[in-house]
C-alpha cells in the first residue's frame, strides 16, 4: 500500500509535533507531506530538515525569507507563505490527511479548504467546529470526507461509538480533569494568574488551551465539538468531572450500557487513530496501569466557580453565530489573561457581555462567521479595555 | 419482524428469571418457546402460566407428574421430562436462541444438541466453556453459529471488541468484586462458612456461583472462558480486583486504548444485548450515576489467598482434559463447602489433589469430557472424605 501522505496544519505546536512523532514511528505506513506553521521559523526549519516534506508553509509572511534561508540547502523542499497558501497547499493531489491542529479560528478556512478537496480530516483544531461546526458538517456530508476527532475526549467517544448505532446513543459521558484551580473557592479564583494555570500537570498542551482548560471553557467547546461531530443535543452531554483523567470519555446506550476508552494521557494515540482508523496500530509509549491508578473518581462541574462552561452550553442551545462570538470574546480574554490585563473571572465577563452585545443571526455561512467574528473580537476588546 | 423464539435452558434459576423479565419487556420482539428447570417445579409451572411457552422441560423425572398436574389447565403447553428431551425440545424448528443457562456441567450436552441445531447461542453456563471450550469453539465454528457470552464480564468484554479487529488485541481486562473475603487473612478465611459467602452483596448469584465467587474459581472459569470466547492467551487475560463492580470488565489494544463497559450490576444487559446483538434496545432499570458511584478502585489479586485462582491458571496452561478436572473437582468441593463438609480452604486442597490424581489427557473430545467428568468426581469425593 501507497504511504499515507500527511499535510500537518500547525506542525510547531504541541499535537504537530507529536504527530511527527507518530509519523516517525511508522515511516513504512505515513510520510508528512505538508508542515505549516505560524511563525515559529526555526523550528519548522528544523522539522523540515528531519521529515523532509514536499512543502512547508510559514502562515506569518515576514518569515519567508529567514525560512527560505534556514532552507536554503534544501531545495526540493518547497517554500511557501500567508494565509491564501496555506488554503492551496491542503488541496495538493498527494495529500491524503490533513490534520487540522492550527490553534484558534484561523484553522477554520484552510480546513474548509482540504474538505473541499476531499481530504480525510483529522481534527485537532476545535475551534473549527465550535464557530462553524453547522457549516463544518454539511461540507463534510457534500464532500464525502471522513472527519475523525483528534483530541483524547472526542476520539474515546469516537472509539466507543466504533460498530455501535448512533439512534442507540441516549447520552455522552464528557470528562474533565478540572483544571488547576478545580478546589478553589471564588475568592482564590479572582487572584489566579496565568502563570498558575499553566502549571496544569496532565497535558501536554499549548498555552491558549492550558488557560481554557482552567477556565473549563475547553470543556464547554468539547460540548459543542461533540454536538456536531456526534449529532447529539448538548442536553444530552454530560460534562463529568474526572481529576485522574484516565477515563477518556464514553457513551452510554439506551440499554443503560456505558462504553469508555480510557488510557493514559498520551495525545499521540487519538492521533494515530484518526490515521489508522479503523485499524490500529501499535504505538510505542506507556500502558495504562490500573493498579497504580487505583482510585478514578468522578465529581459535577461547578458552573457558579466555573461560569464559563454555562456560558459554552447556552451558546449552544442559542445556535446560529452565538458559539461565534463566544469563541471570539474567548480569545480576546484568554489572550489579555495570559498578558495580565484581566482576571481569571473576569474573562468569563468579557465573554458574557460580548454575547449580549454582538447581533445574533441565526442564518449561517462563512462569511456571517468573519463578520461575527471580526465584530466580537472589536466588542470584547472594548468590554476588556472598560473593565 | 417474526418474533424471536427463545428457548431458556434453566428458566427458573437467576439468569432464567432475569431473562423473562427481558422478554417481558419486549413482547413485540420475543417469545418463550421453551422453558426448562431441573427440579424447581413450582416455579417452573408458574413460569409457562405467565408466559405460555410452547413446552416446558422438567430435567428431573421424578417431577414429571406433579408438573403434569400442575399445568392441566394448559393443555397447549407441552410437558416433558428427562436430560434426552431437554436435548431434543433445544433442536425444535421455531426456535431461533437458546439461552445456555442451566448451572453446572449439566449444560454441556443440550448446549451441543442446540449449537448443532444451528441456533443461537447466548451463554451463561460457564462450566460449557470452562470443560469443553476446546470442543464447543470448534462446533460453534463448523456449524456457523453465533455464541454469545451472557455474564457481565464476558458480555463486557465483547461489547468493548464491537467493530474491533481481534488481531489488534493487546490483552483483556477481566474485573472481578473481590468477593466477600475479599480483605480477609487466611487465618480468618480458614474459619469462613458458605452462610458468610452467600450475604455476597453485588450480584443476584445462585448458591453454587456465590461460593465460586467467594473463592475466585468464578473468576478462573472466566480466564478459561476468555480464552475461548476471544481466542486470547491466558497469559494475556489479567484479573483485576474492582470492589465497586461498575467497570464490567474491558479490552487493551495494541495502541495502548483500553476500551471498557460499565454500568450498575444488571445481569438483564448481558442477557438482553445476547438477544439483541447487533442492536441494542431499550432496557428499563436503573442508570450508572458516576457521581454516586465516585471511586473506582483497582487491586492485584492474591492468589496466595485465593489459589483455586493460580489453579485455574494451571489448568488451562496445561490444556485438554485438566479443565474438565478442575471443574468437576470444584462441583464436588463447592457443595460439600455448602454442605459444612469442607472448609473454604479445603476446597483448593480437593480440587489440587484430584488435579494431581485424575489421569490427564491432552485430546479431548465429548467421551474424554463425560469420562473425566466422572472419574473426576470420584477422586475429589475419595480426596473430600480422606480430609
Amino acid at each position: 500500500m501507497a504511504k499515507q501522505q500527511i499535510c500537518i496544519l500547525g506542525s510547531t505546536g504541541s499535537i504537530g509535533r507529536q504527530a511527527l512523532d507518530v509519523i516517525s514511528q511508522h515511516p513504512d505506513l505515513y510520510e508528512a507531506y505538508c508542515l505549516t506553521a505560524n511563525s515559529s521559523v526555526d523550528l519548522l526549519a528544523e522539522q523540515a530538515r528531519q521529515f523532509r516534506p514536499a512543502c512547508v508553509v510559514i502562515a506569518n509572511e515576514q518569515y519567508y525569507h529567514d525560512l527560505k534561508d534556514k532552507l536554503s540547502d534544501c531545495p526540493e523542499i518547497k517554500v511557501y507563505a500567508g494565509k491564501e497558501a496555506l488554503c492551496q497547499v491542503v488541496e495538493s493531489d498527494p495529500i491524503n490527511v490533513v490534520l487540522a491542529s492550527m490553534v484558534g479560528f484561523a484553522g477554520l478556512v484552510p480546513t474548509i479548504h482540504a474538505i473541499k478537496a476531499g481530504k480525510k480530516i483529522a481534527l485537532a483544531n476545535k475551534e473549527t467546529l465550535v464557530v462553524a461546526g453547522e457549516l463544518m458538517l454539511r461540507l463534510v456530508q457534500q464532500y464525502h470526507v471522513d472527519l475523525l476527532p483528534v483530541d483524547s475526549e472526542h476520539s474515546a467517544i469516537f472509539q466507543s461509538l466504533v460498530g455501535e448505532d448512533m439512534n442507540e446513543v441516549d447520552k455522552i459521558l464528557l470528562t474533565c480533569s478540572g483544571g488547576p484551580f478545580r478546589l478553589f473557592d471564588r475568592d482564590r479564583l479572582a487572584t489566579v494568574t496565568a502563570a498558575d494555570a499553566l502549571k496544569h500537570p496532565t497535558w501536554d498542551m499549548g498555552a491558549k488551551i492550558t488557560i481554557d482548560s482552567a477556565s473549563l471553557m475547553n470543556k464547554g467547546f468539547e460540548v459543542m465539538e461533540a454536538r456536531w461531530l456526534f449529532g447529539v443535543p448538548a442536553d444530552h452531554i454530560q460534562v463529568l468531572i474526572h481529576p485522574q483523567s484516565i477515563v477518556h470519555s464514553g457513551v452510554q446506550f439506551k440499554d443503560g450500557a456505558v462504553k469508555a476508552q480510557l488510557g493514559v494521557p498520551d495525545m499521540r494515540l487519538p492521533i494515530q487513530y484518526a490515521f489508522s482508523y479503523p485499524r490500529r496500530l501499535t504505538l510505542q509509549g506507556d500502558r495504562l496501569d490500573l493498579f497504580k491508578a487505583q482510585r478514578l473518581e468522578f465529581f459535577e462541574p461547578d458552573v457558579e466557580k466555573f461560569p464559563c462552561l454555562r456560558l459554552a452550553y447556552e451558546a449552544i442551545a442559542k445556535g446560529g453565530n452565538m458559539p461565534c462570538i463566544l469563541n471570539a470574546a474567548n480569545e480576546v480574554a484568554n489572550a489579555a489573561f495570559r498578558r495580565g490585563e484581566c482576571s481569571f473571572l473576569g474573562m468569563a465577563d468579557i465573554i458574557e457581555k460580548t454575547m449580549q452585545q454582538v447581533a445574533f443571526d441565526s442564518k449561517v455561512d462563512l462569511d456571517l462567521y468573519l463578520d461575527t467574528d471580526r465584530e466580537a473580537r472589536e466588542v470584547a476588546t472594548r468590554v476588556l479595555r472598560a473593565q
